[in-house]
C-alpha cells in the first residue's frame, strides 16, 4: 500500500473549495482548519493513510490509540453566498518528498472528484523579527487572476520559498485543472500562533464569504496546545524561538 | 515486486482473529505466536516476502537456506467457545517505514479475505526498571468498546508509543473495517523474555477462550533462543540490558 | 503519484527528434534548448511532475508561484530539410536515481508515442583546464552508425562518464527502439556557459539542418542568468570554479 | 519505470535451468557465466534495466556508450543429456535492497515463463585465509533433495550468509515453485579470481552434463580483467586484499 483512502460518505457538493490545514509553521493552518471544522460543524467523509507517514501508534491517557492520519471534512454552504468547502485536516505531513507528492496527488484526486476548482493552502510565514501587530498577511497564487483576488484582501506578495504541502498543492493543482492560492500569516514560528491564525482566518472568511464566528478561535488554539502538550511538546514563550517539531500530532 | 504472496491453501474460517507475532521487544510476540502454532497445530497457509526485507540468505548448519519471511498460519476452533485464528509469524519485520505499511496492508488484506474483524497485536513493553513479578500487562485499542474488553483482563492502559507492526496494525485496521487491540507484557527487553510471554499468553488465552496448555511454553522460548544463537545473537543475562538486534531470524 | 503528465495538445509530428535540454553542467543544454524554443517558436504541449522533484514552491517577485517542472515543446519543420522536434526543457532533474529513471522512462514513452526514433542529449563536458577557444565538442552514441554521424560534425569521442539524464536517455533509448546520441561542449562548468552552448548549438544546427539564427543566443544566456540570479545563485567569474548548484530553477 | 524489460526473441525451451552470473565476490559468477555464453554460443534474448541501477553512461575508448544492464541468454542443449539453459549475465546488481528484490522478481518471472524449475546461483565464498589448492566448493539449497545433488559434487555446506542476488534468488524461488541451489568457490576475493571460477565451472559442468571446453576459461578471465581495467579498477595482487568495488561494469 502506497496509500489507502477510506471513504465514509460521498457528499454532493457544488464547486467546493479545498482548504489545506495540515501541521506546519506556527501551526497556523492547523488551528484555522480545526476552528472551521468546529464552527461550521464540517463533517468527516474520508481519511487517508500513507506509507510515508510514521509507523507508530501513540496512546492518549484515555487508552485510545492515535496514529498518523489525514482527514477530509466537507461543509455545505448555508446560503447562496457561502461556498461549499472540503477541509484537509490532519496530524502530520508525509515524512519524505515522495510521500508529499503522493499525499497532494491523493488530495487533488479526491477534490476533483467532487468538482473542486480552487485550492487554498494556509500557513505561517516565518520572519526572524517580531511579528507586526496585527501580523501581516502574505500570498502567492498559481496565476495572476487568482493573485489579484488575494491582493484585494490586503495580503502582500511572498518573496521566498513555500515548503511542504502548502506550496506543493499550489504547484500541482494546475495539472488537475484547478487554480491555487496560498495565504500565510506572519509569525515567528512559536506554536501554536493564535495571532497569525486569527489574521489568516479573518482574510479567508472575507474571501469565501463565510459566516464564521471568530470569538471561539481560542478554543482551537487551546485544543492544538493541548494536543502538543499531551505529546510532550511544550508551547514556547516568545523569548526562545526554536525549530518546529518535525512531526506533529493531534487527537 | 513490492511484495509477493504465496498461498498454499485457502481455508474456510469463521470470524477469525488475526494475531500478530513478529519479532520485537523481548521477542514476546514471537514466543507466544510460536507456542500457539505448536500447541494448536496451526497450519501454514500463506507466506509473504517484501522487497523491504533484507536481501540475504543464511545457511543453517544442516545446509538448508533460510531467508527473511513472514508466514500466516490458521487454526480452526475445536468447539463453539474457541475462535478461529490467523497467526502472523515470521523472522523479521520490514526494514523501512514504507515496508512496514506494505506489510500491514498485505496482512490486513489477507485477513479481511477470510472474514477477520478483530486484530490482536502482541509485544513487550519496555521498562527501565526491573519488571514486576509477575510482569504487568499493558493494552491499547482502536476504540473504547475493545479497550474495555482488554481492561477486564487486568491490563493497564499504555501511556506512550507503540512502535512497528504492533502499533501500525492497530492504527490501520479501522480502514479495513476491523477493530484492533494491542497487548504488551512488561519487560526489560532481555530476549527471549519468557516471563513477559507467559503473562501475555495467559491473558490471550482467557480473552479468546483458547484451550492451550502453557506448560510447554519453555519449548518455544528455547526454540527462539536457539534460533537467536544460531545467528550469533546471545541471550542476555538480566544484568546487562542492551538494544534489540535490528534484524531477527528464526528457523 | 509517482509522476503526473499533463498533455495540453496532441500534435501530429513526423519522425521527430527528441532533444534533451535540462539543467546540468554549465547549463549548456538548458541554454541551447531555451534558445531553440524561442527562435523556433516551439510550442508547449505537455508537462511532467515527478514525486522525486523537490516539494517546494518559489515566488517570483511578481507573486506568481514557480515549481519544479519538466516541459515538452514541439516544432514542426518548415521545409523538407528541417526535422520535426520534441524539446525537453525544464528547471530541474530528478533528485534521486530512481526518479531519473522514471523521468527518462516518461520522456521516452511520450517521444515514442509521436514516432521519435532518435534522441539527442546535450550538455557540458567539464574539464579542469581552461576551455579551448572555441570550446571542443565531445560525443558518444548508442551505436556506431550514429556515432559516425556525430564525428562528422568535428566532435571527439568522450572518454569518461556521462552523469544524469544526458547519459541515461542514451543508455535507455535502445529499449524503446531508438538511437541515441550525446553532444557535449567543453566547459569549466561556470554557468551559464555561453561559449560551450554556442558550439553545441552550432553543431546541432548542422546536424538537423535547422534554420536557426544564432545571433540572439545571448538572450537565452541572459534569461538563464536572470533565473539563476532571482533564485540567489550568482553567475561565476572564470577565476573561481565551484560546484554546480544541485538544484536549479527557471521562470 | 521501476524496471523495463526488452525481449528480443522468444525461444522455445525445455525445462531450462536458470544460471545466475552477475558481478560479485571475486567476479566468480561473472567469469563462469561469460565463459558459458562464449563457449556455448548462448544467444541474447532479453535485457532488463532497473531504476535502481546507477544513472550513468560510460564511454569505452571506441566511443560506444555502456550502461548498467542485465541480460538474459539462452542455450538449447545439443543432445538429450545437456539441459537447456537461461543465463543471467550483467555488469551490475541493483544498488538498493528494494532493487535487488525487483531484479530477482523479474528474473524469476521471466524464467518461469520459459518453464524453468531449477535456479543455480554462482559466486565466490570469501575466506580470510589463503584459498586451498584447488579452492574448495561450498553449496546451499532451498530444500534437502536439491542439497543432496550438490553434495555429490564434492561441495561442502556453507555456514554463513549469502549476500545479494546469489542468496536472494535461492530464497525467493520457492514462491515461484522452483528449486534453488547455490554454488560458491572459495576465494580471498581478489578479482577476477580464475581458480575459484575454474572450480565452480567444473562442478557446474558435471551437474548439468554440459559439454563445455574449459581450456579457454582464461579468455573470459582476461575479458573480465580488461573490463575492470577500462573502468579504472585494477586487478589485485594476492598480497593486498581490499573490498570489492560496489559497482561493476563490463563491455
Amino acid at each position: 500500500m502506497v496509500s489507502t483512502i477510506k471513504v465514509y460518505e460521498k457528499p454532493v457538493l457544488q464547486d467546493p473549495v479545498l482548504i489545506e490545514g495540515l501541521p506546519g509553521i506556527g501551526f497556523v493552518a492547523n488551528i484555522v482548519a480545526l476552528h472551521l471544522i468546529q464552527e461550521l460543524k464540517a463533517k468527516l467523509f474520508a481519511e487517508v493513510r500513507l506509507s510515508s507517514f510514521q509507523d507508530i501508534a501513540i496512546t492518549a491517557n484515555d487508552g485510545k490509540v492515535l496514529f498518523p492520519t489525514n482527514e477530509f471534512y466537507y461543509y455545505k454552504g448555508r446560503n447562496e453566498e457561502e461556498q461549499d468547502l472540503i477541509i484537509l485536516y490532519g496530524n502530520t505531513q508525509a515524512l519524505t518528498t515522495v510521500g508529499q507528492y503522493e499525499l497532494c496527488g491523493r488530495a487533488l484526486d479526491l477534490a476533483k472528484e467532487y468538482g473542486c476548482r480552487l485550492v487554498i493552502t494556509l500557513g505561517g510565514f516565518r520572519q526572524d523579527k517580531k511579528a507586526s501587530v496585527p501580523p501581516r498577511l502574505y500570498c502567492a497564487a498559481s496565476d495572476y487572476a487568482t493573485l489579484k483576488e488575494a491582493l484585494v484582501l490586503g495580503a502582500e506578495i511572498i518573496e521566498g520559498q513555500i515548503f511542504g504541502v502548502a506550496g506543493l498543492l499550489i504547484g500541482l493543482c494546475k495539472l488537475w485543472n484547478m487554480r491555487g492560492f496560498c495565504l500565510l500569516g506572519e509569525t515567528q514560528g512559536f506554536y501554536p500562533d493564535a495571532s497569525a491564525a486569527h489574521e489568516v482566518l479573518h482574510a479567508l472568511r472575507q474571501m469565501l464569504h463565510l459566516n464564521v464566528d471568530m470569538s471561539r478561535l481560542e478554543t482551537a488554539v487551546e485544543a492544538t496546545r493541548e494536543i502538543l502538550r499531551s505529546f510532550g511538546i511544550q508551547s514556547q514563550p516568545p523569548e526562545e524561538k526554536t525549530n518546529e517539531p518535525s512531526y506533529r500530532w493531534h487527537v
